[in-house]
């Protein structure tokens, strides 16, 4: 059982629009914070989108889904999680991002992950375009590689943009594979869709073994069915979660830089997230949230309801380990 | 058959942007004008939300309900209903709020129901925050206790807040079973969802006899087997409805104060609503659209589009009086 | 095969928000350019909404549709068709509108129209309000009256507005067929909802022989169904498909000047879409998508990931001709 | 002195976010109103912007500005003026438009302010586009010619537009001189500004003998100065104000269809009203308030702000008669 | 000289966008955290708009001046002053508010400022409504009444409202006067303008002392001139400043709730505070910034620039104390 | 005198809404068209934000301001000049961006208008953030260094960000002045505000001779005296002109990635660049509009009216030449 110091503020002692805001009204701590040793779970923000190739903005998301997940209570009350409970969780702030040096800035957020992993502080991060969650595998799956669950509308399998430019939120898990960050045949793409100039990202990613699953059998099969077949094709091992925010559908999440018509309704993203449940989760990120295009906050809401989603099935995996 | 005076007026004469905008373009009256004892369906608005705990706003909504309702037409091809041609209806303009003092509120709303009470006019209410409701059926339930339907994201059963304030909008129908307002075995809540502290507001409804059905509930079973439920819990004595706007996904209701993600579309609460068909009703309501919250005025317009929907069942309620 | 001059720019050469926007990043082509001779799907804008009775707006909708259009990609992953491949595509600008006089307006339409008809070029057009849909019928069936397959929640049957104003964009399709440029015989109406004063339109409509299929009937029935009797009623002469973005929900379409709640996602949009394969298609519109009230751009990159849907079926139509 | 029923309804009883939204709060009359007879400034509505060149939106203006104007009060502190102590003033709604035929249009119009003619109402309008000022001068002037003084960035004096379209609203007063409705030699245009063709319009109007005081000059020679030189031009015969929100700066009235930068502030605006006193001004109207691109409501704000300042000017000069 | 610890992070090291927001990116320090008793200067937020009578949102306000107040940096290069070196500033986060209680909140706030007078820090609020400013000032004026400078639209001297409510943020200082918390013989108001029922408010006021100087008389006498009159008004002895964003024309201020045009421009706001120069000011407020009607944020922003000028000669004061 | 080929076309022949948008509806040429080489001013989008060190969104800017172009109309009615018949101008399309590689950017721009020097051409550029600006002057001023007039809110002198970093939209004229681009003893910058961590960056710019005139000093002096010294400071030599919207105040400008409140306004901007005549400019640049903080377009058509007025200077120079 967790401390009364790691409990997310109540709204019903201090409004909700009170209190400088933390992800989950949780305690904001730094490295040279005493609690900090405590921590099981860090919610970390990344706020960088320099690998964005067309409208950005993700860089602005972490602060936004901080303001809107004064919003989030502390219970599931479907499967009855309440992560505060299980674990230690807190704000560990942002990585210091370089918005001007590609190649720095990974360096810098792998470096902040690896000393995240030397604690054994599992991240629940809010990036952050999707490059993002290339420089956290790098830290987290430094020893071997991991398995991966991404729900998303695009592969992001690309070899290049630009004429050659090997690192934008279109090729980071081309990369990974080819770092051996992610082992492909235990990787699974959800969701994808959209229109495409060629299959080179899909013929590249299955010729690896990658299981990708379009948003079209998505619906056929149906959630449960899919995520069964998620949870086998992780199975056991340690296995990462990434969620890009434009798996659901624009009604739902306009908020992001590239989005796809035809996706699920948060409902449907809810459910989906639940079925991660008893898969050996090693850390999850929400990214792509792009608050410019998101006036009215509903994304960043979707977004940090997803989060806590995500936390709830983080929890029970770090409480089970 | 109701007379030309109480009919709207057509958009295919008067082009709907233009004229001074009352709820579906009916007449406006006072209580000095003769017409008023004629209605026999009141719309009224009640521009209030002091008791709103987090973001403010639902005391712009019936001036925005208003604004948009000039582009509902007269009858339902569905449900081949007409409210207009079956009930005398009319605008009867906003209770007078008073913003900076709650209990003082609560009275004028209470003296403006009974007024209507008194009249025999069924009131559809546009608000204004959840906690508009307890001082309607103060007025409307003043003689015994009366069925209530409620669709909501938030059940609003909690004791208190802030330190014990009873009176917001997280609570008035705690306050309307303590009061006698509401006879919780005949009170069904539909909807529930989102994240929470505790399970004390589900545990003292339940313990009442309240029967709350979630979200997850609703989707499985289906709209048809849920209402005829709900049909059977109220049965056939006199039965309120309040339907808070959060009832719906925040994709289709963005303009509100607390929304809830994993909510039904348009259509489902469209579907929803028309099965009260054949329940007593004595009046109804359509609370929380909160035009801050609204830029684009789709949640203003989903409200009034349901608004529509409530005055076809409920003017068959008076018509079988 | 095509050439590489009609081929969109891609967008992992050039970004996206790079370049002067054109329909889909294809070359932008006026009669006087030698390649207009080799066109055989041309894009045009009608940037024109003097026909709407309510919200105006829809004269922008050509000009948003180009610079969201920019991010739509190149093939249909789902149905394996690149128009681009099949047809040779261009952006060959808009009709030169009149906004203070309907007659002198539709006149022009016509005249452009008929021009791209002599040339043997398909139009897809992007509207524009709907009665764009009257002058480019005139044109496109002044040999012969077509089928048509109309998408829409409103019929836009009436007579007249505004004491006996016969052209708005509620009478289109009421003039087309006494214009006898559609067989209503041929004639089908999908998704039709929404309030109503009168059943004036449908019955006159449905005297005619037009098929109107309502939006419960089409959730009812499934989409595979409702466009396997879509397809017969068309059978194989020639038919024209006029998609009013209004079909959609309004939670995936605020933008448009006369929406209804209760419509199909967009998934669902794109699946109807597809059943048209097969249809001896002779041209295409979508209108109705207004950027005053789109603000951040959703319904118009909604309207042109749909366009890109009407182009795939209109590509495969002009190339079995 | 003006009785209760004709004072506006205090924000200090009823909060100005109550109540069906008339212009400053006043009764609404319709003619078959036995108070009808009593009004002496007739506050009206044109919601019509079919002569739009460019953006439309103007005909949404009378609702939002009636919407704003519930913040004014009653007293000018500045000028001591309150001018619904002075005169009866009333809403008198919104004439009946045609937004899909011009001359009809017109002819409404007209129609209606002859009849405030005929019964000694003087006329506030809001509009509208500019268009709106031609049949309230065929009205207001079919018995003789009036002075006009015009606040504006244009001079709304071409000829045609789209060959040969004589009414838009970049033509009303070049109609208006023609028709003879407007005294050219006792007309006067200020702020005018922006970029230009050519300059035929200025050239036609200096040739009539209206005064054309750009905005270099009002800023140059002051407000007094330039407000003095009106006033000779105009004299003491009967005179009509037209006040273009466009007149303002787009930094302070970013809500029209036409912006031109390089203008007056909104004090500068309030100033220059003011110094209309003294004058025999028979009517007066605010026009171009365009509410798509006024998001906020800063637009309407200021036009109903400056609405009352012209109410001030106009009541002075109905009690001077 | 201060420590490095409470200088502000450099958006040089860490960009602008990283980071928890507190106020001009200070530490955040709660009461038991040892800093806090070095501290001079503390920034405090009151969420809490309870007190407003038209459109609420000001509760909203100290998050959104947290978040833009990051673009601040630490320098003013026209005064030379560097708040942050001359004495220990820190944001010490909100009061905890009760939104549905207004005595109950008056007293949390009077307790919370009561404890830093007794700790000798000097309050920098960030509002709230102006109701916010009199449950300070009987803390700061406990013991003996202090001089006033109040920036405004409004006087906020009137007596109640919706009759008979004493607490509103249209008068509070009427309050404070009768409280004896301010001396009116050394209170200036200056700015004031916009329509009025009456001028009960201004009558009271001069009455008891109070200087009023209008915007007229500002703008035609000049700022140092105002300025200067002001600082004799209130001397040598305590003297608070309170600064209500309306103060400033809505074109720079949009986002407030009771916005009034004809104001003075940003610049002129700066100059104006820095005239505040040599007064011995006890503490300073900001307040009515209204996120709802302030989308893209520039009435933050300005209120945050605001924020930083009043703490320039807020330091000068401490300093000199 | 230019040929009809280069003339705008006309919002008189058709509307202004209508059309694919260019520059001021100027032809869009590439350089494979013949007519490219009779090209004297070119206009030319640089849409890369790369270098923003706070919020992105410049790289948009080009495409609204094209969008908002399409409202200028050919002259100058204060000046007398219109650039059109002047000077053949033509829209040169946008430069291919790299968003993922500022290095490769930088040569990519260069390349662009090295290609137009050596054509003959003279640039007026729409950016794009400030960083823009050097790579274009690396073509520009690859023989001599150039005089610089900079009109700016910041001096963009600093050496570094984020540990070490020398290319951003913070340091171009740094590097510029470094690299020999720019005379620093024939450079002037005008505007300059905010706050400020050190003067590292005026104390380095005042050393190499660049006279930096701060907003107190414009306005004190007045536009005509400190442009006076301005042209005085350049001389007669080749000079290149830079707009940062950020010079105007932000309630003009709000569309910028880091405004500065207390500007001037729009009419003082204008009258500002009227004072450039006679200088010898070799090309100018308009940047950082930023269209995510522009939702109603109100600063791209700042910029585009100031784009406008450099155009007139540009032209009189291109024909002294």
């Amino acid at each position: 059982m967790t401390t009364p110091f790691f409990q997310p503020v109540s709204g019903i002692d201090l409004p909700r629009f009170a209190g400088v805001p933390t992800f989950m009204r949780l305690p904001h701590l730094t490295p040279n914070d005493p609690a900090y040793t405590d921590v099981q779970m860090g919610l970390v923000g990344i706020p960088w989108d320099s690998g964005t190739t067309n409208r950005p903005g993700a860089r602005h998301g972490p602060r936004m889904l901080r303001d809107l997940s004064t919003m989030i209570r502390a219970g599931n009350p479907v499967t009855g999680i309440n992560p505060f409970t299980i674990v230690n969780c807190a704000d560990l702030g942002d990585i210091s991002p370089n918005p001007v040096d590609i190649m720095d800035c990974m360096e810098r957020i792998t470096t902040f992950y690896t000393d995240l992993k030397n604690r054994g502080i599992t991240p629940m991060t809010a990036g952050g375009d999707h490059l993002s969650t290339l420089p956290v595998l790098r830290a987290l799956a430094s020893d071997s590689p991991v398995g991966l669950i991404q729900f998303d509308s695009h592969t992001d399998l690309f070899d290049s943009y630009f004429g050659g430019n090997k690192f934008t939120h279109g090729t980071p898990f081309r990369r990974a594979i080819e770092e051996g960050l992610v082992d492909p045949k235990r990787m699974v793409q959800i969701g994808i869709r959209g229109t495409a100039y060629n299959s080179e990202d899909v013929e590249w990613g299955e010729a690896q073994g990658v299981r990708i699953i379009r948003i079209e059998e998505y619906f056929d099969r149906g959630i449960k069915d899919v995520m069964s077949e998620a949870r086998k094709i992780v199975g056991s091992r340690p296995t990462y979660c990434t969620f890009d925010i434009d798996f659901v559908d624009p009604a739902y999440a306009p908020g992001t830089g590239t989005p796809e018509i035809g996706g699920p309704t948060s409902f449907q993203a809810q459910q989906t997230i639940r079925e991660l449940s008893g898969i050996n989760l090693i850390g999850a990120d929400l990214v792509e949230v792009s608050p410019p295009f998101d006036p009215s906050g509903t994304t960043a809401w979707l977004g940090a309801s997803l989060m806590f989603e995500l936390m709830c099935v983080l929890s029970q995996a770090i409480k089970a380990e």
